[in-house]
């Protein structure tokens, strides 16, 4: 008896969450669609596990983190455009004014996003982003924002891919953004990790090719975007989907709709202290259709305050 | 002594080639780039090949596959479309006039494509083609289309997946009508083959959610298009590029601009005998510049008259 709960205890897969029917229901499901003698075993090609990243698997409250790259980006460019000083929404920026900077409101976002991932070849802006992330700092946590992942997310990726499912991002956030950052947190290759971008081009550049990144929008991965671009790239239905907010909607539904049984995952923020609380109101990861939906159909929904022993890495030390 | 000759000849790992300068060259690079104590390592996750389909894993002649399905498609939904029997480019299938086909352009080949290749969901679609290919026969060799795959390449694949290498196709053809056949032939999941396709849509369809094909081209992923798919996609660059036309040229200069050491593999189709020979002046593969480039550059180009010993694996029967 004494041999068994020990191996239970060394061998638990998601040590960071508390006994929960979340961690349950995770377990169960992976228990039985990875055990052939199991009318619902999943045949390996077909384990794909598609996570969004914003709020899912890392932070982003007060605002996505990759905004606070676009800001930092905007002063690093300052001295080379003399003419931001007087013009919305890099005025707002250079002064600090996060008030008149939400006041430029989606254009003003979208034109510091293009004014800041555009112009560079692939090769510039994957350094950019890894040379920022390296000294950047969250204005509140006062923590680099690759250390602002979530534990039991990282712990239940892990615990996926060994048993071999194949795990994926697929968020609204920049895709080249993220490769810059997440391979080395999550242990997600690049080719796995599907994103919003913008156009590129090719120049043969004299027998040195480069792909230059345009100012204009190529694909939004949100919302319907997410099932169909998991279609374009993955060509796969998933069966583990992962998910925060309304954005992840059409994602948990196509994953709902596999004839293998599937997984449906939603991560509610309730923790205001150890991160942040919000879901129906925010204006970020808004969570309001998507909780009718998941309490509706019995999808599993994370109790962030309750569920999680521990929120980041770092509180592990 | 003895022995050693042995282990030689039953270690071959490309026995369809004949001892050739693309053999050795192909083995003196991937030897070179997995050994560990090599100036010219290549760490595992890196080791991206790149392979263009049509001309290259399988035969292409007298037309692509992918037109002889969309033709058997139109003769099978002719039933439901009356009008086609006085309507171009229809009217030429119905009647196997392919002089009068070929006479209505791209223009023609286009909606023949849009009116078999969309209108259905992604899954209806994956049947279909699964179907078509189980009966359907070339019209001259009289063998089923995906029996028509290069055993060389094949075993080119196979060797290079066996030293860690992540096969990729990145074709011009339908991504989703290579889906439906090739994994199987090829051992190359979903998520490893990039290709050209069609728009899409979302549909919750009263919580039976479906992706619709619609007629009109989403991506192109020729000339230019296969390195911006690939960075799209893959999000690495390649260090081995495969291709038999023009069209693959610049994925060829992409991955020749690689910081590793990159090998760049052209087919040349000489054997008029046992396949079809075609090359400058061809209106379907053309390899023109790309053989120009090649010879300059020193990249491998494969002989297929003189450097493989067989063509199709059901020589080997
Ligand atoms: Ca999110
Ligand atoms: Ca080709």
């Amino acid at each position: 008896d004494n041999i068994e709960v020990y191996k239970e205890e060394v061998s638990d897969p998601l040590p960071s969450w508390n006994e929960s029917n979340s961690k349950s229901a995770i377990i169960a499901f992976v228990e039985d669609v990875t055990n052939s003698n199991s009318a619902n075993f999943i045949p390996i090609p077909d384990r794909i596990a598609t996570f969004d990243n914003d709020g899912n698997l890392w932070s982003e409250q007060p605002a996505y983190f990759q905004l606070f790259f676009a800001i930092d980006r905007v002063k690093a460019l300052a001295p080379e455009h003399p003419e931001w000083k007087d013009q919305q929404p890099y005025k707002a920026i250079l002064e600090d004014d996060m008030k008149a900077l939400m006041e430029s409101g989606m254009k003003g976002i979208v034109e510091i996003i293009m004014a800041t991932h555009a112009g560079v070849t692939v090769e510039e802006f994957d350094s950019i982003v890894k040379d920022w992330v390296k000294n950047a700092k969250h204005p509140t946590k006062n923590v680099g924002y690759n250390e602002l992942v979530y534990q039991p997310m990282l712990e239940l990726l892990q615990y996926l891919r060994a048993n071999d499912f194949k795990t994926y991002i697929v968020s609204g956030g920049g895709v080249d953004f993220m490769r810059a950052i997440v391979t080395e947190v999550y242990g997600i290759p690049n080719e796995q990790i599907l994103g919003s971008r913008v156009k590129t081009e090719y120049d043969y550049n004299n027998g040195n090719p480069i792909i230059k990144r345009l100012p204009g929008l190529d694909y939004n991965d949100d919302k319907e975007g997410k099932p169909l671009n998991i279609q374009k790239i993955i060509g796969k239905k998933p069966v583990f989907a992962s998910g925060n907010s309304d954005g992840d909607l059409q994602m948990m539904q196509w994953t709902d709709s596999n004839s293998y049984k599937s997984f449906q995952l939603y991560l509610h923020h309730t923790d205001a202290e150890r991160e942040w609380a919000y879901d129906r109101e925010s204006h970020i990861g808004q969570l309001n259709k998507g909780l009718d939906e998941a309490l509706e159909k019995g999808w599993t929904i994370i109790d962030m305050k309750n569920d999680w022993k521990v929120i980041y890495p770092f509180e592990l030390k």
